[in-house]
């Protein structure tokens, strides 16, 4: 089965917003098994958006429209479809209740007239009325066996026609069940990774298997077609621990929670606290680990340290560390990580040290990182280099760190110093 | 003048990433006067690829590609255009040594022979030498006086071959220049901003503006067209100026700096530090504070006090405060800003404190935010409501957090309490 995607909207083309409706309904649709040939972008003008809708409709199976379903009259999707699939629009009157009711629930006036084109379908069309937003989504059958979806433009209302009808349609249309997993990794990078596993895969069309690095991560996906849900979870289960087995514990999630979620989870089962100590993350990891919901039961705080007084005089590091190796330096960030701990009362602290660059510091180039992690029942520290940028810098260091803290709690190996990634 | 912009590479097919070149590309174009009339998206498939080129050549003036121009097979672009421009490739020797000095800068080893196409360059074509990557990016004039400009799909290369070359030719060929300038606004609404400015732009087609809002914060881009460069920055600098007087000190910058680069130039043009003390924030200030290249010369550092236990016992809340009014407060806030300014030394501290959600705590629902400032000369606090989800709530307090800082360095009036945003 093959898709496109149209996005109608002048905000697009203006570069105000990026077109990521269509990256997630591009996501969701390989995950199901449906292939997506192409996207369009047009702007709010009728000509423009049938021509869009007719070629789409010329090369694709599926054609998914979002955008141009609102209430303005710059939204004019239901005028193009009726165009295309050669129909007049015809108000709906159970749609026309919707509306009115769906807009006293929101301000408690009366609704203003140009509200009621919402209630416009193309004849023969089925609508889908909607929880989120007023806009209905429409399912319109061309010529030549092709189905198109209209949805709204707002992700939010789009998510939810997509999840709640769109995909089981296509799903099932499809005559196979498709099940997804993604694993997460980190400290291994993108081509090792492929490499790891492509004997795994060779050849393999079920089930498949897709890659995607961003921000000192590689995501793993592995999609399983099957009659049901249940025969195809079925066929990824051995595969899930093939591929952990190859890729051994840089596998940090199989259900993709992020690190932060990992090491919060992983630290509420161990009963334990956490308090950071940092220097050139600036407060990152500690921002990363509170953005978890329910965080406040496990994390304690953090001191920023962002010079030497703050690190001699609130983590108590020793005149003979700042004098001798120096700010970025294992014997710091080893005293950090123990400031850290019994300053801030935790059970687990994590210390970062290093030089986010542009400018070297105390004599070291951008990119040396020192870490290091007390618990209760140990003392670990690992330095290494990271090219590139600043943001990058400090983005590996934060995976580095948050990385060290779920290993020590997960029973994996603790990494040595020396890596360069 | 219409241009078109196609994309190319499966990865945004798959939904692997969201095509934010199309909107960089699309924002810069605006910005000089061009219009985008479609994007569209295309798999790396050659086929595909040259019906895409042709058909954007078929109704715009100029067509802007990016993708697809690396040294992997699936890097099928140069043939597409050379079968759109109905020319053969050829091999330039003089990109042919670039590409060999490149890649021995790279990596010190010889270079695969892969590599070598993208010395090929459609016959008639210029080609633009880049400093970034390897990839070449090429001109060429089609039939019917249209120009076709390719470059590479990575943003910082696609960006680099845009801002020398491309948008500078085409702002050439509009026969005008084009003068933007971004002011950016934080503490007011964008509906606010546009119905404030509404009179200054009624039916104004020269000088134009445009309204972003993202993050708690409005972008407001003022551009205006000229026949020079001077003549246009002339007719934009008594709008700027108007433009801030109408909106008020709710603008931060006139020179489209983040709110965090405003308050670390503003704070070493004082020769002052600054230190924070966060609580629902978790370190979130702080991080963007030291994201700005040089921050190490201004901030001092943070305490997170995810706990009632390390507010009193690192930043010295009171014990009556805690047990009175609580952790979420105006006395608890202004006594964390007095801790951290004093436990980190700074000249400078900010303070927040607050229910970050998704549930309530210490009696009060999610929302509530105290935040406080102490300075060498004042002491300030201002409580206030935020709507919405944890990320939300966390990122307005950091707005409003920084801004707060931002006003008692250039002079603003400081808000004061029980404003909902």
């Amino acid at each position: 089965m093959r898709a496109e995607i149209v996005a109608v909207g002048t905000e697009l083309l203006l570069g105000q917003i990026a077109n990521t409706n269509a990256r997630w309904m591009s996501e969701e649709l390989a995950a199901i098994g449906v292939d997506v040939l192409h996207h369009q972008v047009v702007g709010d003008n009728v000509d423009r958006v049938a021509e869009a809708l007719a070629l789409a409709a010329s090369r694709a199976d599926v054609v998914l429209v979002s955008g141009g379903l609102g209430p303005t009259q710059d939204d004019l999707t239901r005028e193009a479809i009726a165009r295309v699939a050669g129909v007049p629009l015809e108000r709906h009157p159970e749609l026309e209740a919707m509306l009115r009711e769906k807009f006293r629930g929101f301000s408690g006036s009366a609704m203003p007239a140009n509200n009621l084109q919402q209630a416009d379908v193309p004849r023969g069309a089925r609508y889908l009325t909607p929880e989120r937003g007023t806009a209905p989504g429409l399912v319109v059958e061309l010529a030549g066996g092709v189905t198109l979806y209209a949805m709204a433009g707002v992700p939010a209302e789009m998510v939810e026609i997509m999840e709640r009808t769109v995909l089981p349609e296509l799903a099932g249309r499809s005559g196979a069940a498709i099940v997804s997993r993604v694993l997460r990794v980190t400290g291994m990078g993108e081509s090792a990774v492929a490499e790891r596993l492509a004997e795994l895969f060779e050849a393999s069309t079920n089930p498949t298997v897709a890659f995607l690095a961003t921000g000192g991560e590689v995501k793993v996906r592995l999609t399983a077609k099957g009659t049901t849900a249940e025969e195809a979870g079925r066929a990824l289960e051995p595969l899930v621990a093939e591929t952990v087995g190859r890729l051994g514990d840089v596998v940090f999630s199989t259900w993709n929670e992020s690190l932060e979620e990992t090491v919060i989870r992983l630290l509420g089962e161990a009963g334990r606290t956490i308090a950071t100590a940092e220097s050139l993350t600036g407060g990152g990891v500690s921002a990363r680990l509170t953005s978890v919901p329910g965080a406040s039961a496990t994390v304690r705080g953090s001191i920023v340290a962002y010079t030497e007084a703050v690190k001699r005089d609130v983590l108590g590091v020793s005149a003979g560390t700042l004098a001798g190796p120096g700010v970025v330096s294992e014997a710091c960030a080893r005293e950090m990580a123990a400031g850290a701990r019994r300053v801030l009362g935790a059970d687990v602290a994590l210390a970062l040290t290093g030089v986010a660059g542009p400018e070297p510091h105390g004599g070291h180039e951008p990119g040396l990182i020192w870490i290091a992690l007390e618990t209760p029942d140990r003392a670990h520290a690992r330095g290494f280099r990271v090219s590139g940028a600043r943001d990058r810098v400090v983005r590996w260091a934060q995976q580095a760190g948050l990385d060290l803290v779920r290993r020590a709690l997960d029973g994996s190996a603790l990494p040595v110093s020396s890596t360069t990634i």
